[in-house]
């Protein structure tokens, strides 16, 4: 069926006008004025501005960690980003070495499949390189439409890679079009220091923060950048939660490396204190990286304005205050990482960023969607309102206020990172293909209708557009 | 008289896709699929990309300069750049200290006004700061539309300010919503290296490389830069031609300071030896700054790829080789300063750029149209192809090759700085404001249909977008 | 007569040992153990070090300034420095437009000849440069022993410079072998903001301060050292303040420029809050450039470690508060710039730096006498303890703790900048050239006892050994 | 028995002068003029230099390396190591995992004991850190008189230590006054490039330096320092050969943490296409890190002369070329890595650096003795010419003219990395303690009278001469 959305601001990443929508098919067919269309629906975004759905690069639903299971998973996650305004998810796909990646891939789809409400692709974990693992990799890329690869620099002993591993997939990722993302923190020297804190009997969630000091986060991104530059290949940096990483990716893009930095919502908003709430809340804000000494934000919100930073990713990966993050009384160290932010990414840019003047309208839609749609090979099908592209849309109310709050919010887990804030700015409606997700503030999609998203290889993002066909 | 183009592949800054754009009144009425309108004339751009056409900020028509005028006026300078695919052209207004600044405004009015085939707007040259000077700016900006200002910190004795004029326009623009724009080059010490090469007999073209010194150029940025951050104002540097000067800018951007480059085709593509060509040839390729050695262009092409450079200006300054540069035989001082580049920008920068990979499709437009349009005051009325922005547009041939030559040049001027030079990809058709200015590489326009542009105030570009209303 | 200065710690700028120094004919004769000399008078420095005289290569005494003179002379100027243990200083030499260089020259000997107790010598100011000026200049290296220019630029329209007299000053100094050095803060915008403050109504002592940001010392340090290299030449930055300074003479030296940097004591200890004092007692901290936020300090203390500034300078400039900086109540422009610091420099080192562990005592030798000799022509004569230097000589108690206050000075100013504020470790007893000066605290030389010191040309001081003869 | 030198020039760190040296009881004991003791022998220096003897930090005699043995021991080695000028080696003790450290500490003493013929210390590997190696380690530096470390980042599953072990290392080191180096090269990364260089059937000795790129130096060297940073401790850079480290350790040190860093001969005047000789004789050029592309020995002397690097050491370890260094025919990672530089350390730095003017003749010192002396808890012993010091002297004559070449070393070694380049200055005769070990040319001291060397903790240098006691 076809709608007509009207009245509303149209906003892309370089672009700001009032004009109506045609959507059709599922795409947006036609954008202009007094449009008309047989039995099109009317769909009125007065006083809205009419955003791409966000693209959110970086989510954990349905993950085991440290003994349990995320909180939220593809429904309620998915839901949950619904109602905040994005349309895409890319989420974590774990392997375990030894183990064929299909099989994790096949995980992760039985996980997903018929719970989604919005579309989704994965990124695949590489935990080790050999013959393999080179050999099933060809096929993830071309057939399962994977086209991108995490390390994890950090969790000895459990995710963490060693460098050989990290440069021959960057090694690979050059050669065969996919984007390597690095979760860059030391582990070695941390986890000598998580232990020494906990045998000191320093077991608070503050410790946390303590045992990850920004040095090592500096340090790893750093050498990923380095490794990057010297195999000419391409690099994602997730979670950049500080001055010491932020130096390192605008000192490697300085050299002309491909390097790519992503921070969250919770590192310009949220600091290091919050670790230290009575009654074990802190645990609520145990991320890795951990949140950092507030001075950062300064730094953060300078890098996401002039360009050393280039995208906002959730890093959604919830776990409930009962029974979950408690686990980790008495030993920081077994406090499940993450936090739900899925759901107030958009609304927490548009409020703190484009409201106080730090970024434009046009630099909200490209760190929440277009860039990451363009890094990641879902553009210009996701991440922007063009004809032919996909009729993902966010109609968005700049002026309404709200507090944001688990008890409002609309994911399962138990509390809220970001309880008690004030934001201006909400999502009204949210489509996806053409299709209401979420109507006037309520839920109006089923599990399931989220579909899965082969991507596109990577191609450097300097040169993606030549790649589009000339008819 | 509607018009509608098909077949193309519409990009913009962050766009590209496959559409017809429907033109009414000038403006871009709506952009879809199978468009159909009544007494609509269809043009075919198949097999071409449809660009919105270029912003140049950086021209100098009917100038002024040494005892000499520039070859080509508002005339032949416009048409060259129309050929050339920018459709919009921001001229300096030189200014005489002690004299009205709305006499030096009606003197550029004449001079463009019956003559220009594409639109134009004016920069102001701020000579001096006085209480004089500051009655007046207000109207320069609210009334005349001029809401730039041009600050000399060379050409000692004729064009240059001193510090305290910078920093004092600086300030003022904060305060008042304009936008400062510095030739930052040590003019002190390049009088006296100037006076020393001739006094010790150097004469040659090549001492007009060799008395402006890189180093030069970087130290005034830098101390444009740090004015700016001081006064917490903005500031664009034009015609950025080294690896000294683009230092200083990504410092100054780094530290969070509203500071942004242009760079020239020239400085991309050409270097200090062609200064050395034999028969005074080399009087065609001084500029001033000059061009640099070779391996600047590399710090270059990645400060335009990683954003520490902004915008592609062409600093348009013709003359003549006969008579004109010719003046400067035995004293290279009196070389006219300039050359013809207003005509080749787009080529150039889609030859060595888009086509070799060092830039996407996207940003293209970025650094020959939307950046300039944003920061000047002329968004979105231009620099896009958006619902209800103007009809300015590019049916530009991504295949065709040619040579550029002054042969075939549109310029009035004798030479072309580019004589030789294969690029690959030329406009075919060119519009302005729905009106076709060359179709099918054939001049159509008249002169005096190009309109002149009151500018809006410089907003932060980060938050400029927010200023838009939304009903 | 013979002395031998027993039981003491020698220390240098690179040695640290217990030995006796026997002196003869004022020069340092014999190192060694268990020396007998015939005649020889036996001093006793148990429980202290010996140290190389201070060379202090930055005081202005007797100084025309504002319509005063500063109070201390040469001879209550020289006193002081000899109780602080100083035993030679550089004084600048004023001139004046258009009157020959040798009649400053004059001046100032007259001002000194019949009053110092401790050596000296003459840095020259230069205002402008023309033939005439560059004519008279070899004559002032070779026949005055006069080799280090100094450049200001600020003090707009009195002592400052433009960069054409700073690059050929340089140019000059390249090839005559001289050291050129400069106050560096950009006059122009300070002349602007001075005004404007005034003109506000803003005439506190505190801004003083607000009118000569950071950043305009930063931007003219960073102006300077790129002439410097430009010209390949050689640049000494007098009173260096803060992090922006530092980070230009860091950087120019990274590049290979032959870029010096002084601090001043009291840039390490006091910060801008002192010129907030009420009863116009922020006066007393007026110097230029200004006292800065504290933070700053830190980065001053490190500088002096890793070496990236390598002198420690008083810039004495005294001028009693009760007449003289009370000019400028109502006014701060008025205030005379400058404060009494030549006696407690070394204290303040020693207490702070090497009792607190940021500088070792070997630095301290090097940052307050080595160093400053070797870069004005005073080494191996100045500046050490060794065989054939001049006995210049500090016995130094390092444990004996005072209070520095204005009743126990011995300069005549009326106030002390650091009173209050207490010290550990002392000058015991100070010779020159053999004789005390200073005799277990107590004066015992004559006004007119000091000497002029024709200095040696500048050797690039990386070369400068070489230049010493082998027989 | 007395001895007096006399008529040389002396220079330290920080002094140069005429005057003659006693020595007694192997020490310094008078410096003066007209010296006279009875029954000294008089040793002329007339036309010399009088240095203090070189202190080589990082030598490998008679070391085990891939299944062969250095081929210089203690005996040959420091028979080199004197005709060069050294008069102080500190060598690596290796250690094995599990085995007690005393038993490699017993190893090295056995090998030098009786063969040396110059004074020596030794460093000591540590290649794991755990409770066991904890508890013998405070012993190592009260006891054996081992007060440096040496971690390897590199030689993966051979001698390479992971972060942790570093990391703990520092933090060890921190709290015990130890000082640790490190080998800074990526060891995970160039065994994977080392591997795919030989799979590809790259074995030439080139492919030796292509697998172990500069990246990979500047990476290990900026991780080191920024562990270093994080455990507040001190770091000693080994063998720094390039661009991308020196620009890690300024970094380091710019933001106050103790980083220090050692360059080589070799790299200063050697580069990368040495490797590309035929005949295999690119092997004796095999280093690592490897010799580099020319541009950066400017780098590395710019960093020698502004104090970026602190210390010239010869990383000694040679192998012939017949039978050793060809065990890598046909596979370059079987060459061993090392050569004969001990000999000429002194030469080359004296003739490349002191007689080109890119350092003075202080630094000379500074770089050759006086600073390792200061880092390694030798001086005042060691390091200098000063009363109470040991009387390791180098009369060198800087103005006689040779050609290096392994027909006229000293070594053992059957080639000289040098062969053929001529070389301004040499050793004329050479004590230890006080009695000659070569004398004019000819080597005099026998096998054993060398001195193991008990060193004293690390103190941090800044503060080192602080701990010095006052009598």
């Amino acid at each position: 069926m076809k709608k007509i959305i009207k009245n509303g601001t149209v906003v892309t990443a370089s672009d700001i006008y009032q004009a109506e929508i045609l959507i059709e098919d599922g795409k947006v067919a036609q954008i202009g004025t007094n449009l008309e269309a047989l039995g099109a629906e009317v769909i009125d975004a007065k006083g809205c501005y009419v955003f791409p759905g966000g693209v959110d690069p970086h989510t954990h639903f349905d993950m085991p960690f440290g003994g349990t299971v995320t909180k939220d998973d593809f429904e309620t996650g998915t839901i949950g980003a619904a109602f905040g305004g994005t349309t895409t998810v890319i989420d974590f796909c774990l392997t375990d070495k030894g183990i064929p990646l299909k099989n994790a891939i096949q995980t992760w789809h039985e996980k997903s499949g018929e719970k989604a409400v919005i579309d989704y692709g994965f990124h695949l974990m590489i935990g080790e390189i050999n013959d393999d693992v080179l050999a099933q990799l060809p096929q993830v890329i071309n057939e399962e439409g994977i086209t991108s690869f995490k390390v994890f620099m950090a969790y000895k002993n459990v995710l963490q890679a060693d460098d050989e591993t990290l440069y021959r997939t960057l090694a690979f990722a050059k050669e065969h079009g996919a984007l390597v993302m690095v979760h860059a923190e030391n582990g070695d020297v941390i986890d000598y220091l998580t232990k020494k804190a906990l045998a000191d009997g320093n077991t608070d969630p503050i410790y946390h923060a303590l045992t990850r000091p920004q040095e090592l986060e500096g340090e790893a991104t750093g050498r990923a950048a380095k490794l990057t530059g010297l195999a000419n290949s391409q690099l994602y940096v997730v979670h950049v939660t500080c001055a010491d990483a932020v130096e390192q990716i605008a000192e490697a893009r300085k050299k002309g490396f491909n390097v790519w930095g992503e921070t969250c919502p919770q590192y310009l908003v949220l600091d290091q204190s919050y670790l230290e709430k009575p009654n074990f809340e802190g645990a609520k804000y145990v991320w890795s990286p951990p949140l950092r000494e507030k001075w950062n934000q300064d730094v953060l919100w300078n890098a996401l304005k002039n360009g050393e930073l280039q995208t906002l990713g959730s890093d959604q990966c919830s776990f409930d205050f009962k029974g979950q993050k408690e686990l980790g009384r008495g030993d920081f160290s077994k406090i499940p990482n993450g936090g739900p932010i899925v759901e107030d990414r958009l609304s927490i840019l548009f409020s703190e960023g484009v409201k106080k003047g730090r970024i434009s309208l046009n630099q909200f839609v490209e760190l929440t969607s277009t860039r990451a749609a363009k890094l990641f090979g879902l553009f210009p099908k996701k991440g922007t309102i063009a004809v032919g592209a996909d009729a993902d849309i966010v109609i968005f109310d700049p002026n309404v206020e709200r507090v944001i709050s688990a008890e409002s919010h609309h994911l399962a887990v138990d509390y809220n990172a970001f309880e008690g804030m004030k934001v201006i700015g909400e999502p009204v409606s949210v489509m996806v293909r053409g299709e209401f997700v979420v109507r006037d503030k309520q839920l109006v999609a089923k599990p399931g209708t989220g579909q899965f998203l082969k991507r596109a290889k990577y191609n450097t993002p300097v040169i993606q557009s030549e790649s589009l066909p000339i008819n």
